[in-house]
């Protein structure tokens, strides 16, 4: 199995990225990695090259770069070239913890859509209260979805659930204002009436006060809501972390008595740490194509490729092709 | 000023309302309320009777009745009784902590919109690390919400802002995926457009990760996106709270370390708790009609009416309806 890695994105690039690519071919039998960026920033912290190769280029994708005109522009660009390996069939998967718009560009002008799906979705994996985690899809690659966009989404979620998280009969729920059936806008009314009737395990509508209870494995929604879920869920818990730290902080007394908790307030953090679960799955293209967190570490790089191995695997990308053109020709509705 | 209360509505009712009542009309000179519900349930919690009376019903629209029919069909709920009182001009405006939907239908149905205001928008004030708040509009009364819609409530949550909680020339925001101007679904880009010539302080999209720092006084959003983060923050926050529990109660060293922080980690919980800045505002009917939490005790059901009092007494509703008549017949869209 081969991965094509964008060494050069993200906040600890290419240190994290070299790192992560390291330990994964040591730890991998099979894998072998081409990491794309510059050769003269990457070699320093290259400790293994046995199954590692390197594709020089200088050029570059900043996170401010505007997405689709940076893909169409930017030809030698390491994220470009990273996706034009899948595309060229030298590599399974690729993994990028770059500019998010770019790369959901360059999966879909460069990679590709699997037939039969409309429009990927970005699917990270949330922290819940057990460690379990769920899938969340649709955090922003379609802000502007459709009900069969979400019944996709759903089918693709349970797919990846049930076979890269090892979920059986996956419960999958679509995000709505309430759990009753008749609730939400137009868009979840309509969704839900096609998930009813999908090859799916569906729990039904569930609610964003109840994700980190696990209220559901796979939650479905369209890229708008779910980006402000996502975000709504970052935002309240590093404002909250900083608002304990400054209370931990106050004065001799308060500063002993955090010291005392430190190591299982710490794994409290760590149990919200949603790197924990590998990088955000680009569900829908024509092969896999892994967004890690833009400030991934070495460890979350190397949990990134895990899971794209997984992907690989178990063949995810054949299975979700398969499963939508059956129930399509099933339903009469290609 | 007259308030018509819905004894009845919310977890710890009738109790927590009354008391809520009788410590108000101890504080504001003027206030004069009517608690619609069941004497025999609310007497024996009325410690003062000067300036409060009682509309004596036993019906109740409960937290799972179908808000629609509800209403329609409990001619003698409380909550119906109540806006009632407010149609009829014999109250200035109403509370309830009862169920929400039911509530909203109430609103529109019984009290109705100002003229000029396509949907109502429900308006709680959410928590920022700086204890200030802000405004979020919708939260649910309209999940189908057109760019137009949105506009309104940036209207209208520019003016609460300014008259009810004194903020000179109050920021308001429109909810995106990102910040840069052109990003997001179709339903944002077409409403920041609007909002960018509208007689608002509009400082562009603000992301929901920003909003415990204080991004802006008011966010605008649709009812289903703005649902949607309300229950995350909440979610995220309560989950966090019972992790926090766990890892303190956890053994007898952390119990004592726990103890000394206790009251400053009280002061944090008390800091996220929204029911400090009143009730829910449904901003755009002809009256005041406040939302109080479900879970509101005496404190907060007496925030609430403060907050009524003050939208009376700042004449918030004839402030909206005649600053969206004016840009509307400036704009020549009416």
């Amino acid at each position: 199995m081969k991965l094509a890695i964008d060494a050069m994105g993200g906040d600890h690039a290419p240190e994290a990225i070299v790192k992560g690519a390291c330990t994964a071919v040591q730890n991998i039998p099979d894998l072998s990695i081409v990491l794309v960026g510059d050769q003269e920033q990457i070699k320093p912290f290259l400790t293994h090259t046995e199954r590692i190769d390197i594709i020089h280029t200088t050029d570059v994708i900043k996170s401010e770069d505007e997405p689709v005109k940076a893909v169409r522009r930017k030809k030698n660009a390491s994220m470009v070239l990273m996706a034009n390996e899948v595309k060229e069939g030298r590599a399974d998967a690729c993994i990028s913890a770059g500019n998010t718009g770019a790369l959901m560009s360059a999966g879909l002008f460069i990679v590709g859509r699997i037939k039969g799906i409309d429009r990927p979705a970005l699917s990270p994996t949330l922290p819940t209260l057990d460690g379990k985690g769920f899938l969340l899809l649709d955090v922003g690659a379609n802000v502007d979805a459709k009900p069969q966009h979400l019944l996709q989404y759903g089918l693709m979620g349970s797919i990846y659930a049930e076979k890269v998280r090892g979920i059986t009969n996956p419960r999958v729920g679509l995000l709505n204002v309430g759990t009753e059936s008749q609730k939400g806008s137009d868009l979840a009314k309509k969704a839900f009436d096609l998930m009813e009737d999908a090859p799916i395990h569906f729990v039904g509508n569930v609610e964003a006060r109840d994700f980190l209870n696990g209220v559901a494995d796979v939650v479905v929604t369209d890229g708008f809501s779910g980006n402000i879920a996502l975000k709504s869920i970052e935002g309240t818990a590093l404002g909250m972390f900083s608002m304990m730290k400054e209370v931990f902080m106050k004065n001799v007394k308060t500063k002993v008595a955090a010291g005392v908790l430190k190591s299982d307030l710490k794994g409290l953090k760590d149990k919200l740490d949603y790197s924990e679960y590998g990088g955000a799955g680009l569900f829908g293209l024509a092969a896999p194509v892994i967004k890690a967190h833009g400030s991934s570490n070495e460890t979350a790089v190397y949990n990134a490729i895990q899971q794209a191995c997984q992907l690989v695997e178990q063949d995810v990308t054949a299975k979700i092709e398969e499963t939508v053109q059956s129930y399509k020709a099933e339903e009469g509705n290609e």
